[in-house]
């Protein structure tokens, strides 16, 4: 429980996969808490590796459309097999066409990952929130207590199960399914339900496992 | 589990204690889940009385510097002898000198409030953080997980202590104190970090009992 | 987990705050576990301050009503705003004409007080039920286990609040306020209720981080 | 969670099993939270069926030795083969020569029953440390928080290790096993008191599962 | 946390109680992970005693009808009073004519084992599973997870009950015992729930404080 | 926590998504808890789809290498892309050349889903333990308690990081990680730890929130 170590890192550390794709992280405002967080982005000293064209494509259609590379991919793009596979099913999960909207499934990643007290995601999906509400309170809510927030039946039961799958995965019954179904919901949406909750508790724990820091740009968007 | 109920409120709703003293809410932007915020400030429908002269001073006061009153004054305020307890003990906890910065109180109070989820409390002291330590990214990491913050061993001490004492208050024993002695509290320095701990473990179930909201104001406070 | 340290204790103690307001412990039965808890009151050396006035008229109308100094009075006696604060919120609290009887609100701090194994609390306002209800096993059922007394539906749906509280605040939704509303419960009662529990689980705290020991007095009080 | 539902008892209570054995509860003080409890040992309706020879003579030599049979033997008592396994097998653990005095295994017993609330346990046990040790504080800290209490490092090694057992019995390693061999256990003693534990643990639940009552001589007994 | 320890055997180990009473081990196949089950059976060096000749013939009963003696027998079989407890309690609890089925009463005992993750009593009654059953796959579930299987409303109600009452005994009122009522239970039946219940809770607890192992003959019984 | 629904199925059941790849399942002995658990994968209705010409082939594959195509297959069959993605990822993670051995990584699979009490990952990762072992008894080890294990170091501590990561991720820290480290992982090991629980720690959400069976097959796999 003492402080954290010193981080190991030597004088003049070697570039880490992809992190020459944007921006010189010094050229924004990364001091106090998240100063280091754009620049060592893992605990962990991975090998460096060159991103396939198709990673390259992706990586430089997010520089584009964001202004950044989430460090997620940063993290996972020691390995190309490894990231390709993140990065198509975080595509399908949460952004292909489905009965749940982004939003719903952006609450889901937020409230799990509330559960579980992962920083980079709710600092990552709690942004996403802010924005596709355009509601910066919803978006705190989620990070905060989800049970404070004022949601409608549907995006209430949405949530409890989705928490109740994190918490306790062992007592989802029959009766839980039907709680989701009574609320609206399809058998196709409620697998949707399971696998992004489902996702964000793997997620959770690979960014926990690694002590993996958000990109500092995350934590003022959409603040109003 | 179900969704919150409409709100009990008769069409035109009486006016609240101490509710007239800042400018309408109305001319602020409180759209979105923090809509009510401002008007509805819990689930109880407590009686209107007079502020005494102190507190009608002490209001006045918080008007004038912060631009509001906090609405956990505005929520007490059904009652004199409530309220002044409640401040006095509060103002003396939270300002007065002391061997804890305010800045070190106002993190036990985030990260008491982060374990207990308590909505209220995370919402107005996340922003007394990012304002005290002048940095936003403090604020989060206190909401989302302390365990996460690059800390010295001092507040990490501190820390784990505050949310050892919140999670499992039956476990501390010498060898706790003898860790914060060790960081370089002194014995009164324990008992100001127990009694601002115990204090937001208070707190935080008032607000959560009463389901009391913060004023929609904090939400945007020194995010950048 | 190892054994207590042994005191840190000088052969000749200093006196501590408020300490010789009563007649000499030692003219009292103190062997056995309580021996010395009349004497230490708290695992911390803090500073002697002499009483103000009015505390030292408090002091005296305890030791005239109640035969001895509660020793959480003298804990709190090394800093005169933190006593006064203290003694006005636990009188508004506990004493205060209100919804719930004086006996109800003892139920209340002892519930609270058993979930959070406080050995101080315990102690003290198990006397406190024993004696407000002229029923010593009463007393003994909220240390033990409140479930296995029988409970009329008012009370059991107060301690069923107050220990959910107390156990997860997260938890606490409009569902509960009403499970109190059609138990007779008012708002202005909630709050109380609320007030209570919330008061307990502070006290439980600042007594466990500082190893608070109760009066040996309380042990003996209306056991038939 | 509702209120205790009101007995299920006839007017006139049949007689149950070994219930004639003692002096008329109604001699004795039985008002308050206790009332029924000498009289109603259960929630269950058990058959009535008499003692064989060999348990007449031991609830014979508990009359005369208690001054009452107590509960446990009474509720067990519509079944002689497993009054006389219950009895077997408590009398060797309790009482037969060991490397544990009886105070010890009593204490093991209630620090078993506080992790587990259980009523009957804690007053019919908490009562024997008292009793056995001459010290009535003794009693109160096993029941409310042993942690609490100043114990030498056997003592605290013995209920650290039987609490746990009792709590994550999964948990338990060769570690735990060697913190009480370098308390001075031997591993006979590991066996007593694993045995001892195990045995409230079995003991905790069937009180618990039946609503069982203790004799309310209990509660006075050895309280100076 | 650290791996094993080496055993502290001797190079040529003293039989232990009970250990000649069957072919040698060394004839059966016990590589792997279950090496040395049947040759130490627990990690404490306890004394080695002579058998009474109830016992005497019980051993062998178990051998003849078994092939082997259970491993718990010989862990006990270093004192005879506790052998004899042991083995007449289980007799009646787990063999006697009552209205729960053998099978029931091992599904308690597996469901209950499962909560505790006692891998002792997990594969010697999850073998007994299979065997009554005739259902390699229900011992399985009731290993992994009983809520996973397709159990009718009188077994569901059964180990519900069980299960609540080992992890939190502490909240069985009388609607616990109400819900087995309706799902068709006596109340005898429900003292024999508590009592099958609470006999493997003290049995997970003394298999985990020595380490016990089962018998390697058990892990292959009745796989199809 | 009623029994369980009969199942919503029409009298003649739809074939669903690559179902009749493989030999009828009434060829097989499926009588008993596992007799529907060929035919009924999941509790959701999900539409029916063709496999593209790569998923057709990898079906292919493994009915010729297992026998059988396991549920989790059929049961993502439904929607190409989360089916692609899926088996991408798990093919990386378990089967593609690392650090961890294929029987390490299985390891670490049914350690995760022990302490989450998924029945489907329990039985079909149990079976691959037993067989990449050669040992049927180390697969029950992880399914009841990997602590009762005799492991060494390195794999002790493999499960140990896994565990808590399933059980607390956010209490993982630099010291968990530096464990790893002096038990001989690499960086890049530790990564590919936390991916595998963390695979799992979605896994068990998916198969528990839509009430995955596993094929009949697993059972009887390498019990000797």
């Amino acid at each position: 429980m003492a402080q954290k170590p010193a981080k190991r890192l030597p004088p003049s550390p070697p570039p880490r996969a992809g992190e020459g794709r944007e921006a010189a992280p010094s050229s924004r405002k990364t001091k106090g808490a998240a100063r280091d967080d754009d620049r060592v982005i893992t605990a962990l000293e991975l090998p460096v590796t060159g991103l396939t064209p198709a990673m390259q494509a992706y990586f430089d259609k997010c520089a584009e459309k964001l202004g950044f590379i989430p460090n997620v991919l940063k993290a996972y793009a020691f390995d190309m097999p490894k990231l390709e596979a993140f990065v198509a099913m975080y595509n399908d999960l949460m952004l292909a066409p489905a009965g749940l909207s982004k939003l719903e499934r952006e609450m889901i990643a937020v409230a799990v990952s509330s559960h579980n007290r992962c920083y980079y995601c709710l600092v990552a999906h709690g942004a996403a929130v802010r924005s596709l509400a355009d509601d910066p309170v919803l978006g705190e809510l989620m990070v905060m207590n989800y049970r404070a927030a004022r949601l409608d039946r549907r995006q209430r039961a949405l949530l409890d199960f989705a928490v109740k799958l994190t918490a306790e995965p062992w007592q989802i019954e029959e009766a839980d399914r039907n709680a989701l179904r009574e609320a609206g919901f399809t058998d196709r949406d409620i697998w949707d339900i399971a696998a992004v909750a489902g996702f964000f508790n793997m997620s959770n724990r690979i960014a926990s496992a690694t002590d993996m820091r958000p990109n500092s740009a995350y934590h003022g968007q959409k603040r109003e």
